[in-house]
């Protein structure tokens, strides 16, 4: 978006002076302090004036330091140079880390066998429409294209993992073709339409992990074993991170009590229960009058409602069930759940929950959702049983069952920055930096680097040569490169190259240098110990 | 969308027979190439019938094979279980070759020293308005959004590349916040909307690989070399596949004979140099005729416009600056190119062309496209030099050279395909598939899985048992796992499992058997060789 910033906003903001870079003295501390202070009554002042959601405080930041570092002076910036309203561009440092999370991903998917898929990031707005008094669809990044079709971003990668299965599957008989159980995983960019609320992205990534055709918690338990698996190899333990489990099903056996009975509809034709659980999902954020006054619109008396609210509080499964006044199937699941997990090893990120009830209401079963124990971040990962998904969309016949969970890229990134568990991802993986000394030695440099490469090295041949040697050593230690190769006229004429170790030092701490003959490149590790060594 | 055949179609087709599985009798071929012909025929047919671009050949058997399958009976089916028209979904077994291919696209990648960036799909429309004779604005994917913001599916990442560097730019000094020369490259999907054209995707993905702040051919030298690697290390040699190299600028003098001056504006506003270049691109496809009507429109006479296509024509770089009457410096680059090719060993791959200008109106300086040398694919790769994109979008002071190429997903696997090259992409990749021989024992088949994990192992844990342990062994053969492990009531008595390893056979050409503690999983390696050997 263009500036809506004048001279005299840019002024002010200088006038607070600007971020400090390094460590500060108590004295620079002290004045940060007060920029800080002086900042933030700006940023708030202004938030109100421009009363636009899309100029957040950390937007109005970054623009005024911007501006201000360009000389106060406010030239027209064509709004295209942001990419649209609430997305992210991954420069390399950026990207580095999420390559980082996304290996950690699929190596625990591959380390429980399961299989990567994707599809387009476009699909039928019909496949959310699901009618069960969920805001997915008003919250969709949806469009009618050139040909009037109704598409969408996809909001989210169940739906679409769902008609990929049945596109394999006979739909008069239900009859797949494919080997089940489906383990099947993706990292889906995932996109919503918010205009309300501030400073919150359009896009996120989720890594999804789901079993398809198995219809008791065997699957469940191994989706939760992955997860945990997950959090335990980036060092995140269950002291930090604990997963709320519930049921649907147990849900189901105390709404019955009150008369809401699954599969019944309502006058929109939506499933009661399903629209009963997305109201449950809020009670944390709306809290149990705003719950009581919304079951209310689906018909539960407040006696019911309060009833409801009491066992949705039941600390153990044993609480719940002398709630409920009698064992159930469902309840019964829970408990081998977890009776299992002890046994897998994860009990101890495990808790029950009574309230967890997810707000997709596509689930039918066991759900979770992974939580930080310090209570102060969002959702991390949620998850659940969705039996009856592949029957409304295939029909009657398709009734397979699945649990899947999603698992965002924000939340997990917070939470390891503030656990301190994010490695240093400095270097640029780079192990020779070539340069030629000068343009008619270009040649043999590029000669060089194809020969180097050809033994497996990643080569960054410099295009063009710094000032002199040493500004090029700097750059070649900067980018964190290994060797550094100069490519000279008194060692070509000797058939030789001189190549400096950056990272191994000689017994007097100086970079081991060897000459390296430019016909046995591969020889260049045994030069460097043996030089290293002297 | 939903299916616009009969019963009677689908009859007609199933009437054919079905496709043939496995390798064939002679008396099969005959038949099979009877039943290929019939449903040619059949499909040609119904192309006309429907006259719909959406109903191609292809799309048509899917559709007829499936309702064929599905005994004829002509349901429902929702049209949202295709995904939008010309995306692909990708499977596991698809999944696994693109995986191949962008991992070999990453390679290349960090062999040079390039840096990964991402960023989102959707661009504000502005950014590829450029007014330059491009036909990309009408192909392109785009939409208004929600909030009144014209928006689109990315076409191509250039754009977004100078979006991203010029946010790192002082748009007022021209001073790039980042170590240059950058090497970045990104593995984006882009999306087209043609509605015209029959069978032809709306989605691909394209490497790019760029080189920002290098104002002379060592860039190009780098970008070429990188795509040479590239088709090496798939095996595809220069006898496949060749690079055209041209030179914008040597065709810039070559217009400029003929008052096509670069910088020049037409009525449009649009650069007439651009606008000719763009015109030039078709000529492959539509004739020499055809643009010297075209170049007529933008004011080239038909003289001018016959010396032009001779000039195109040139078969060497010698004979181009012979039609040009003089040396350039233009010219002296493209001679200092391929000689640098010569020393980086990449010549063989490179051929000059000087009809080749590509089609985007960016282009200032040396462009390029690889194809097959048989001539019966479309460009495999294009790119070139573009070093006025930056200042268009950031304005005089970012005069910012670049060179990049993007490198499209499809016709490189059309010619992997042709030429043989594709690897085998059997098995799951799974070391172990763990077995429960009944539900009691599913805890410590949990247990053992997890024990396998931690010495790093992808493991299988089956939820559901196979009726009997034979079939479970089946399983594990068919998902090619290397290893099963059966975890069963004697064995689990005695603190052993049994680990049958499918791919070492003993001297009988037994699959190798071994009883491994189960609280020294990590000794299987040991035990199995031990077994082999006896």
């Amino acid at each position: 978006m263009s500036s809506p910033f004048t001279a005299e906003h840019v002024a002010e903001w200088a006038s607070f002076g600007t971020k400090l870079k390094g460590k500060p003295t108590p004295k620079q501390q002290l004045a940060a302090k007060e920029r800080k202070a002086k900042c933030s009554e700006m940023k708030k002042r202004l938030v109100k004036e421009l009363n636009d959601p899309n100029w957040t405080e950390k937007k109005i930041e970054k623009e005024l330091d911007r501006l201000a570092e360009e000389g106060g002076k406010v030239a027209e910036r064509p709004e295209y140079l942001d990419g649209p309203s609430g997305t992210r561009d991954f420069y390399p440092p950026e990207m580095k880390v999420q390559n980082w999370l996304f290996d950690k991903f699929r190596e625990t998917a591959k380390s429980f066998g399961f299989q990567e898929y994707d599809a387009p990031v476009l699909e039928h707005v019909k496949l959310y429409e699901r009618k069960a008094g969920e805001e997915i669809v008003d919250q969709m990044y949806n469009f009618t294209d050139k040909e009037g079709k109704h598409v969408t971003l996809r909001p989210e990668m169940t739906p679409t993992l769902a008609r990929m299965v049945l596109n394999k599957t006979n739909l008069q008989t239900g009859e797949v073709r494919l080997t089940l159980p489906l383990k099947w995983f993706s990292i889906p960019q995932c996109w919503r339409f918010e205009t309300t609320q501030r400073g919150r992205k359009r896009e996120h990534y989720q890594w999804n992990m789901d079993i398809v055709g198995v219809d008791h918690v065997n699957a469940e338990l191994e989706l939760l074993a992955a997860a945990c698996f997950f959090f335990k190899s980036l060092g995140i333990g269950p002291e930090a991170v604990g997963i709320k489990i519930n049921s649907r099903a147990v849900l189901e056996v105390v709404l019955a009590k009150h008369n809401i009975k699954k599969g019944q509809k309502d006058e929109d034709g939506g499933d009661i229960f399903a629209k009963a659980c997305v109201i449950i999902d809020k009670l944390d954020k709306i809290g149990g009058e705003a719950v009581t006054e919304l079951l209310g619109g689906i018909g539960v008396n407040a006696e019911s409602a309060a009833d409801i609210l009491q066992a949705l509080q039941a600390p153990t499964v044993d609480a719940l069930t002398d709630h409920i006044g009698a064992e159930s199937e469902s309840v019964e699941e829970v408990r081998r759940l977890f009776q299992l997990a002890e046994e897998y090893g994860i009990s101890d990120y495990l808790v029950f929950d009574a309230s967890v009830v997810r707000g997709l209401a596509y689930y039918t079963g066991i759900v979770w959702e992974a939580f930080d124990r310090r209570g102060e971040l969002r959702a991390i990962m949620g998850g659940g049983r969705y039996d009856r998904l592949l029957e409304l969309y295939g029909g009657e016949k398709c009734q397979i069952p699945c649990v899947g969970f999603g698992f965002g890229d924000c939340v997990i990134m917070e939470l390891l920055k503030e656990c301190n568990k994010l490695p240093e991802f400095q270097g640029s993986g780079v192990d020779y930096v070539v340069c030629a000394f000068s343009p008619d030695l270009y040649g043999s440099a590029a000669k060089i680097s194809a020969q180097l490469r050809a033994c497996g090295c990643s080569v960054d041949l410099m295009p063009s040569p710094k000032k002199n040697a040493k500004a090029s050593f700097k750059h070649a230690d900067q980018t964190g490169a290994k060797r550094m190769v100069f490519v000279a006229p008194d060692e070509i004429s000797r058939s030789v190259v001189r190549v400096k170790d950056l990272r191994t030092k000689d017994k007097n701490g100086e970079a081991v240098q060897v000459d390296c003959p430019v016909d046995k490149l591969d020889t260049v590790d045994a030069l460097v110990a043996e030089a290293a060594a002297k």
